[in-house]
């Protein structure tokens, strides 16, 4: 791939949780080595649920994710990512007992994490945006109370935006506030509104770092709705929920998709409640943010990609392409730092 | 540690398995960085005996001390001895879930330990003595048949001295047949002579390397009869079962020990009844190899030690001081070649 131009190297900060941050991460590494994925760290469910529960440490299974996208180790990164299949240790997946054995033996995530980048060789870094073990929690306005990022999943909100907190109190890991607060760019990748993003933007003190960072602020929104929790809600929406989660106005821009997936395609994810986030021009009017719309779909890759695994070849997904996604980021932001100049 | 002037760096080959060859190969790499610890492959106990039974890998555990011994990295060495103490994972040693899960992922666990050796910044390798996925099986003229490494460990042999042999028929692993073959030295290290001496000394060709190879081959003798298994042995009875099981002669020494442990010490072991192993000169007339005995003690050490830990100063061990066995087997080599060459 050939490497856009960069005069010196940038400093990217991601902010995520969930496939979508941990694919543009990998893709923004093309560009910057000067990368830090900031990890929510809420995750309760699967492998890293039992390990929690069992063993009381945090939350391995995204970090693990982040350090395997940042990895120049093809061999360590499938070992990262191996999961067990049978026996006790079935639905571990290797990473996971590899960062929770070192935060056992050391007492200490942040020196399990950092020994694992350097046995994955990873480009940048990853920190956890806090080191409290917490639990996401929702409520809303009729008095229901949701405990557990995995609950919340796949709980059905009936059209409210509820209040989400933390449980306890977390403190923000001071190494993330940092990234956020020496940041170029920070990035707040595209992934599940309330499930990975939430549980990031409301730790107290990222907000603060947002609103005072002279970096470019830039959210890739989400391409399709998830049922029960964001149907019908258009960029706009996705946005506005952003900045009300981390007590905006911070945001510099949000990029978007403009181009529409094949209508079979559509058709499939409809079945399961799942549309095509819209656009609307009016609804930016009077925002603190512009909005820049690009064909960020991969879509059409994957039909024609000429995989040796059949399955994958036939399998069609709408989903970023992230390379096209961090290109765009990297233009965007040189286009919004030659206007402040201007 | 000052290391002993070695001209060019030699070569040398480790059979064992258990706690007297791990220690050993941690001072015999000071020695020399081409070593290679050939490791015994019927171990069935333990979190080794939990990971073969419900995967159906084979066995980690000895391969991952082999491993630790011979790391030049402190923190990964102890990630790798790290042993899980709660939940579902309880009792599993990192190192062991880490070889599992690469020769689960490539159906290779020699490719597994040669990334495990990279990861760990191994020097010299450590090499599979067979393999084939093998049960250690001992059987004694009264028609007795004990199966399995951990059984066997435990089994009171009644005075006899059994046959042994692995199920199914074990193929030797290429690599350690040609350590063997071009070493300089092939030490049979100090260990459990039946439980963990005897399923490396079996496995067919092992015995043909032996005796086909040029190295200096040199026994290190235990210090404490096992109960139930080598009550009673004197040195040359231990020397002559290594040949025994291997099919030799082969030998060209055997260093044993001099030195008495404290009568404190002795009194201790003996309600074990675990005795000093004995030296007879005369049992070793028309032998094809020489008897050279030291002071091979590390007792008095451990009681002087002046650690921080207060169990481990009061703990008073009959154990080797693997440097001076380490230096002792370097002297011998030197001796009996230039013997060879006078």
């Amino acid at each position: 791939m050939q490497e856009p131009f960069t005069p010196t190297e940038i400093k990217i900060a991601v902010i995520g949780g969930g496939t979508g941050s941990f694919t543009l991460l990998s893709a923004l590494k093309n560009h910057t080595s000067q990368i830090a994925a900031l990890v929510n760290m809420a995750d309760d469910g699967g492998s890293t649920g039992v390990l929690r529960d069992e063993l009381g440490v945090l939350p391995p299974g995204d970090v693990r994710q982040c350090l395997v996208a940042l990895s120049d180790s093809p061999k360590v990164r499938d070992l990262f990512n191996y999961r067990f299949d049978e026996g006790t240790l079935k639905g571990h997946a290797f990473g996971n007992l590899f960062l929770t054995a070192l935060e056992k033996m050391t007492g200490d995530f942040a020196a399990g994490v950092e020994l694992a980048s350097e046995v994955l060789g990873v480009k940048g870094t990853v920190e956890p945006i806090t080191l409290t073990n917490v639990t996401l929690v929702m409520s809303d306005d009729t008095g229901v109370e949701v405990r557990g990022e995995f609950e919340i999943s796949d709980y059905d909100f009936g059209g409210k935006r509820p209040d989400f907190r933390l449980e306890p109190q977390a403190e923000p890991n001071p190494r993330a506030i940092r990234a956020i607060e020496t940041a170029d760019i920070v990035v707040i990748a595209p992934g599940s509104l309330y499930g990975s993003l939430a549980p990031a933007l409301i730790v107290p003190g990222i907000g603060d770092a947002l609103r005072s960072t002279k970096a470019v602020k830039i959210y890739v929104c989400n391409l399709v709705t998830k049922p029960g929790q964001t149907d019908g809600y258009n960029v706009a929406d996705f946005a506005d929920e952003i900045e009300r989660l981390a007590d905006g106005p911070f945001l510099d821009a949000v990029l978007y998709n403009t181009e529409k997936p094949s209508d079979n395609l559509m058709d499939t994810y409809a079945k399961a409640g799942e549309k095509s986030v819209e656009f609307h021009k009016e609804k930016f009017n009077g925002k603190s943010y512009v909005a820049v719309g690009a064909n960020l779909l991969a879509g059409s890759i994957w039909q024609n990609s000429s995989t040796a695994d059949p399955i994958a070849s036939s399998r069609t997904l709408i989903r970023h392409d992230s390379g096209v996604v961090a290109n765009a980021i990297i233009e965007l932001y040189d286009d919004i730092r030659s206007r402040q100049q201007a």
